[in-house]
């Protein structure tokens, strides 16, 4: 998987590839954008620029054509592996040979005048809870004695969230109504969440499906991922304490979720594999099906995630954005294609552009806390910001970024892009 | 809403639909077929057959006419209201008058000889609790002292469940495997599950969609249903059991839910409306955002629901389907308005074609029981059919069909049609 593509020294004739921070001609990751009075179509990011690959489509193999002639990439998500491996290969080849550069130029365009759309139609999205430090740290909150329960360290714990929902970075978030109670009030009340924070996670994207009862071995879970992006799970939490039990969190998280609509491939991040950290000699040994010894020698990703606030006040006074939380994404107790594999294991079926989030991906110390809930300790301890603004939970006019990018010694650093929103105020 | 298109004494010149205990003119319920040889396309069930509205497409008023000629009633849905009820005018008249018959006659296919589909494309799937007494009963079995949580009479308990893996009555569900982890048990183990149960419910297709960040008010919340179906929530007990805290349930749940596939409307179901029965005393009053006079005073169903059991050895032996249970839609703690009013509460954007499940309806005994899990106490008292075979749970070949109907002093009683499956047994 790691071949030429990826040569540190490969340079594009997109002079703002190279040595770019997120998208040099190493990463090369698929989008759906529109150019400035254009429709919808899928595009590849090149440095500064978005190559429309509608324009170019006669130069790719003929079985990519139809499917990425499209305004969504499920068609293409759908393709077995090897056919969309292709597509690297061909944009590579076509950004970097002087050759293409008259063929290929035309269909460039700034990335700052294009809309990015969803990459794809989201048919069923669910959120994972492998950061082993956030399921911590929110269980320390509700049972100081025994934060992790029972089954986490077996069972992949997940549940389905809401696809309708989901945005691409830069749209806005309504903060959103709903029930809340506190310990103190006889009844509940009805008004904005007062507890409105981030979340940090990744989403992968679901390729090739499976049918309805065969499950996914977990040998071959990987290859059912088409690619990888950031995601912001914004939730209410005074309405997830009210509404959680027995069933999950609902309204809680539903109103809302942000996503980098950027598609970072298995073969961009193939340099950036790392084993699966090593489990604690306590630990349960996953069963079988969860198992394969080639996932766990390098079906990790070495990332690195960060996030950052700005408030209303930081940027009027030109303040650049806070840092609240830097770490790496190691902390996932569980592989992507453990989670893969663990989806499928009961016949579910799984489907091209369905969105599978990693849950909270936190570090075991405050400074890589994947959420506002732990660094303020529930509330109790406020964060001062640069401006000399206090937070505990997300004012109106906040706006949070999360970023990801994959460095190793010896290979062309490549970035997710961003998965940016701001808070806008609860209607009515 | 009750009009002549209601009226008892109306009779089709399809003959089998004058009395017929599911289908008369008086239901006119749409859905998705294929007849022999053919794609798929919307029909109306009358009597023992299927009107092909494809067939006699421009008969309809123009407005109707884009959003029928379609594999998926999704456009149909998001039509507006008036809109929509204009195809139940349009279609008494054209299966009751006789200057009709010569133009539509030849639209229709017997329905055994048909192949029924999903009535749409389902975006999101989401599951509610609004049957108190099962929410009692299986709350019971985990807190005898204290069976409903605090948060059941203020907030309507819901969750996303799985779209990808809804299928119409007839297709055959494949038990499923998944770990399960018995109190004796030192490690859980992986394996077919063993408490495999169905759940009564009725389902609700959303109709016109809202913005999202745009709640929709409960004094609209009804012209938001499209209509309504027969849902079986199957359930694997023992995964649930250990994978559902902190969380809800996951994979004990999405391997397969079945539908069935006729869509009831409200228009249908105008005359078997009913207050929504009193609250106790003690009960507290809804809040605001949930509570209407007019949806308290008329916006429940009055159905009646039942569920009947055969086994390989009944079917092979000749005996009759075993009733189960059989019990009113009044067990329901909600109103179908009060489920999609809190539902977009927040903001969550409800999309045409969604399908709302209540969750399992039970009546407060036995005879009403709407799940295995309650009639057999959690798998502690058996039941013995009728032929001698005991059950606290489903073995491979048993078949669960699960029927509503809506009758009225004075008026012709309609039917949901079946929501019937068989299961398989596991794979591998």
């Amino acid at each position: 998987m790691i071949d030429h593509t990826h040569a540190a020294d490969l340079q594009s004739w997109v002079t703002s590839a190279n040595g770019h921070a997120a998208f040099p001609i190493q990463n090369l990751p698929l989008g759906i954008f529109s150019p400035p009075g254009g429709a919808p179509r899928a595009g590849v990011a090149i440095g500064d620029y978005i190559l429309d690959i509608k324009s170019i489509i006669d130069i790719l193999p003929t079985g990519l054509q139809a499917a990425l002639n499209q305004t969504r990439l499920n068609s293409f998500f759908a393709l077995p592996t090897a056919l969309r491996r292709e597509l690297r290969k061909v944009m590579s080849a076509s950004l970097s040979d002087l050759a293409f550069q008259k063929v290929v130029e035309p269909a460039l365009h700034p990335m700052d005048t294009c809309e990015l759309h969803l990459p794809a139609t989201i048919g069923d999205y669910t959120d994972f809870y492998v950061g082993i430090h956030h399921a911590t740290h929110v269980g320390q909150l509700f049972r100081p004695d025994n934060p992790l329960l029972p089954n986490y360290k077996y069972v992949p714990i997940g549940y389905h969230g809401r696809a309708s929902s989901i945005r691409p970075s830069g749209v806005p978030v309504v903060r959103p109504v709903g029930q809340t109670k506190g310990p103190q009030d006889s009844e509940p009340r009805f008004g904005p969440t007062r507890r409105l924070d981030y979340e940090l996670e990744l989403g992968l994207w679901i390729g090739e499906g499976n049918a309805l009862g065969e499950p996914i071995p977990i040998g071959q879970a990987a290859d059912h991922i088409a690619g990888f992006c950031l995601l912001n799970d914004w939730s209410a939490r005074d309405f997830q304490a009210w509404e959680y039990v027995p069933l999950g969190p609902f309204l809680a998280k539903n109103f809302h979720s942000t996503i980098s609509p950027w598609v970072i491939t298995p073969e961009a991040l193939a340099p950036f594999r790392t084993a699966q950290p090593a489990r604690d000699a306590a630990d349960p040994k996953p069963l079988p099906y969860l198992w394969d010894d080639g996932d766990q020698a390098g079906g990790a990703l070495a990332l690195d995630l960060s996030v950052t606030l700005s408030t209303t006040r930081m940027r009027d006074q030109g303040l650049p954005d806070f840092a609240l939380s830097h770490g790496p994404s190691s902390n996932m107790y569980w592989t992507p294609a453990q989670i893969v594999a663990h989806h499928a294991s009961n016949g579910c079926n799984l489907q091209p552009g369905d969105l599978l989030g990693t849950g909270t991906i936190s570090g075991p110390d405050r400074s890589a806390y994947g959420s506002l809930l732990e660094i303020s300790r529930g509330g109790a301890e406020p964060i001062t910001l640069p401006s000399g603004e206090q937070r505990t939970f997300l004012e109106d006019g906040d706006e949070v970024v999360l970023t990801a990018t994959a460095q190793r010694e010896g290979f062309a650093s490549i970035g997710f892009g961003e998965c940016r929103a701001r808070i806008l105020p609860a209607k009515g």
